[in-house]
């Protein structure tokens, strides 16, 4: 183990993402302290069970934490909460950065950032986007289907560029298994994401379909086409210049993708806050700002809110 | 009763609205004869049970046709068959034709007469649009909740204009009770008519919402008022010049409307087809002919295709 890069991970949002790379920073020999609710008593006692097509594995020994107040100061705090819970953050992150340590904030959309380095400051802030297929089917039980990158960088430096902190931290993460990879421009990469997540989130929900049904049927192929061209168009017009075979990529690879639900359909399933704001609200709004609109996804937007509202309305 | 006015009518689609309107007009001593299916047994025996905001009235005796062999050639025939089975008028329509008479086409949507002209000769065709709230709840009978003007005119006519013959049909149906006008522009009456249906059936189907909810919350409203903004605009560019102060009228109408579930609500709720290229795919290919684009007009029309095509093939 390196011993000039991170050794103490704090997990806030232990489900699907944070259960699973913290297990194997875990399992990989890193000091791991993850904040749980309604699992804590089921992993304090039995750890975390991982099904994962990396390997299977199990976790019996696990630094599980009920509340912030008992995890000791960490040298990287990885948020892995939804972003509807951030107005979380300012008590969850005090403590685990308390000794100066960085914050690696693995969610969903644009700019969410921005809410971690409120407390904690921008030049403590790293971002990354996760591209893995997981879900949490029960208390304490990964289960790790498909994928599992993450592309990370640091947030707010102008110009992007790589730091010595963020090549440990990818060593650290590499060194435990996972396919992590330093990006040199986030915002670049949180571009390319949202053009897999804005039509495939938002029409996953919206017409109540699965990735396959989406790109199998010819008029929601049209319509995820368009969406993809004006995301597209708006990274672009926000210095996120995506080489153009991209769109017809992240068509593609969603038609060989294992069938899965989106991130946002289970929200919504499960009648949970959807992430409309990270996903959707924040990209339009900056596109905005550079004079660039997007009508399919401000209405795919304006969807997912009255969808969103009256999801969670209902009992 | 008029000598030189229309004495006969058949109605093709005796459903919400051929059953209503033509039992109006039998009821007023018209002489109307019905293609009736699933009903026919039970109209031929009790005939048609109406309620109405107008007033309630049972028409016992009933000229009831399992087939349009039966039917005599009639002054009028009215086609109120949902768009989605024009497919049928080929067979439909040669017989109680056969005299000479015009076509009255009640259907949603733009350009529809184009079916029944298709048939009988553009010459012999108007055409006109409900406004009316009115369900068959059960055998022979209908129930009659709101409005129920029709605005008729000539099809197909250049310039647009008023005829003798449109007059003396606008006479008979307004001596039957029916709130019948006739429109020197066919066209702008549609366009007008398209302002409500299209964000209001749209919405209603892909929001899996009643017109109340669709303008009750922001984002739907928002979205609604954006719609209506587009049909304004293609209208425009079709020569059909809509006074801008329809557009909010369209939305204070609907906020003042008895709850009602549209039409295509109630078709894709009954698994039925909905009309979904009389209502968007006309528009849209008459907008776009113009070099207008409805870019979220657009995304209805394929939110719609989507689902009408799962609806169709669901069991």
């Amino acid at each position: 183990m390196p011993t000039s890069g991170p050794r103490t991970f704090a997990i806030l949002g232990s489900g699907a993402l944070g259960g699973l790379y913290g297990s194997m920073l875990a399992k990989a020999g890193f000091d791991v302290h993850f904040l749980l609710r309604s699992d804590f008593e089921h992993v304090s006692r039995h750890g975390w069970k991982i099904e994962s097509h990396y390997g299977d594995f199990k976790l019996p020994d696990v630094h599980a934490h009920a509340s912030v107040e008992s995890m000791p100061p960490c040298d990287v705090t990885i948020v892995g909460l939804k972003t509807t819970q951030n107005d979380q953050l300012k008590d969850l992150l005090p403590q685990p950065t308390s000794g100066g340590g960085d914050v690696l904030v693995l969610q969903n959309g644009l700019d969410m950032e921005a809410d971690s380095a409120a407390v904690v400051g921008v030049d403590r802030v790293l971002g990354g986007c996760c591209f893995l297929c997981s879900n949490k089917v029960g208390p304490g039980h990964i289960r790790h289907i498909d994928y599992g990158k993450i592309a990370f960088g640091e947030y707010g430096m102008e110009p992007p560029s790589v730091t010595l902190r963020g090549e440990r931290l990818c060593d650290a993460l590499v060194q435990a298994g996972i396919d992590a990879v330093l990006e040199p421009d986030l915002q670049l990469t949180r571009w390319r994401k949202l053009m897999w997540n804005i039509p495939f989130n938002g029409l996953s929900v919206v017409l109540n379909a699965s990735t396959k049904e989406l790109v199998e049927d010819t008029s929601s192929l049209d319509l995820v086409a368009e969406v993809i061209a004006e995301v597209h168009q708006a990274a672009a017009a926000c210095d996120a210049a995506i080489p153009e075979k991209m769109m017809q990529q992240t068509i593609d690879v969603t038609k060989a993708m294992v069938p899965y639900d989106s991130s946002m359909r289970i929200d919504y399933l499960n009648r949970k806050p959807m992430e409309v704001e990270a996903i959707f609200g924040n990209p339009l709004r900056a596109a905005k700002r550079q004079g660039v609109a997007m009508p399919k996804v401000e209405m795919l937007y304006q969807e997912l809110k009255f969808i969103d509202a009256r999801n969670r309305s209902a009992v």
